[in-house]
């Protein structure tokens, strides 16, 4: 059977849908979407299933080059394993320290067979004591930005990198609610770090609009990871 | 609607059903069991539902009993949500040391609201190194028995309790395949050890008849979680 599997991040289902509609469909090509939050999958496969045919072809490439910001697989695997394939190849090692996602992008890395030959370990630094203790945050940082900071994260992330010696470190910090937030730092507030020996840099994510704690933590591990798949294109 | 619901642990869907047949159902009483690997639920309801029939109430009570062994929860709550409760009824904060559940269980006790007030954080200490750096254990526990025994379970929920100053520690190191095991050490082999002030222990897992990775880190959060609550009624 000829199909093609684009994996999508970055963009909602509505948008997707918005996104494909002016291409050409023709009944020789069936469409579908599938959205399980926080993972978006577009799947394209040709009619009759036994063969490709041309417009298929064609349609697959047009949606490539569509979509191509929002694309980080073009196969049927999750995110967790591109990551962990492009660790692989570039002999990378991989630490974490999670404050919000509490321990879900170390259980997502992991649950991929061979994740050991990646990922060292990290922390899950969900009080401030542990921030101080296991990843050297300063007290001062904590007290002048908070614990859900550019600053804070930038710390946790260079904090983890030294103390495991991975090549590669990736820190997260926000509020996941209910409770918790404020009007300058709304529930949904994350900032997300990711340091080496060549880049040390955190991202602002708004998430406010998600429903709730469970779809704040789960979107905040997939943005994580697909800042983390970005970097290491590049490193 | 009159209706109860058992939270299982520690026993097969396959058991649950032997162990229930023998009681004498009645028209007024539906029973039904959920199975969401590795959560396993029971429930009871009332037929008319709109009200409690004598029978429901006598069944309801003859099941308490029957399965009082393997029930954590007399309503549909998830274990971690229990465990949470019993460490804030009881003013005890947790740390984590995980190897092959990779962080699971630490998401599953931060994915409930309030978590904070009494998790303090943990380690994923993925490889032996960080087991050493992060926790303590000592080189020759490692060279000695290996990662995953009972002296280096032991070490680390000491290890991590101490570091952390929580109340009580958990620990757990395995193999969840599907590759690493050995004929003395087979894939699913899963030691779990608790630490507080009062308590030290270490546990065996045999986790081999699993079909996959994924049900092995599932079933293994499952089990560790479990005995932390058997730990914490004992606190």
């Amino acid at each position: 059977m000829q199909e093609a599997v684009f994996k999508i991040h970055g963009i909602s289902e509505l948008k997707l849908k918005e996104l494909i509609e002016p291409l050409a469909l023709s009944s020789a090509v069936k469409i579908s979407i599938r959205a399980h939050f926080p993972d978006l999958a577009l799947r394209l496969t040709a009619i009759p299933e036994s063969g490709e045919s041309k417009q298929f072809t064609s349609l697959r490439d047009q949606i490539s080059i569509l979509l191509h910001d929002f694309i980080y697989a073009e196969s049927n695997v999750p995110l967790e394993e591109v990551v962990g394939s492009l660790l692989n190849e570039k002999k990378l090692t991989l630490a974490l320290a999670e404050s919000c996602t509490g321990g879900l992008i170390a259980h997502r890395i992991t649950r991929i067979a061979g994740s050991s030959a990646y990922f060292v370990g990290g922390s899950v630094s969900y009080s401030n004591r542990e921030k101080i203790r296991a990843l050297g945050v300063n007290q001062t940082t904590l007290e002048k930005f908070g614990a859900v900071s550019r600053e804070t994260a930038l710390e946790m992330s260079q904090g983890i990198l030294e103390r495991t010696g991975a090549s590669i470190a990736l820190s997260v910090t926000g509020i996941a609610g209910p409770t918790g937030g404020s009007s300058e730092k709304p529930v949904g507030t994350v900032w997300v770090s990711i340091a080496s020996a060549t880049c040390h840099d955190a991202k602002l994510l708004h998430l406010g609009h998600l429903t709730n704690r469970e779809q704040i933590i789960q979107a905040t591990s997939q943005a994580a990871l697909n800042w983390l798949r970005q970097s290491l294109l590049e490193l």
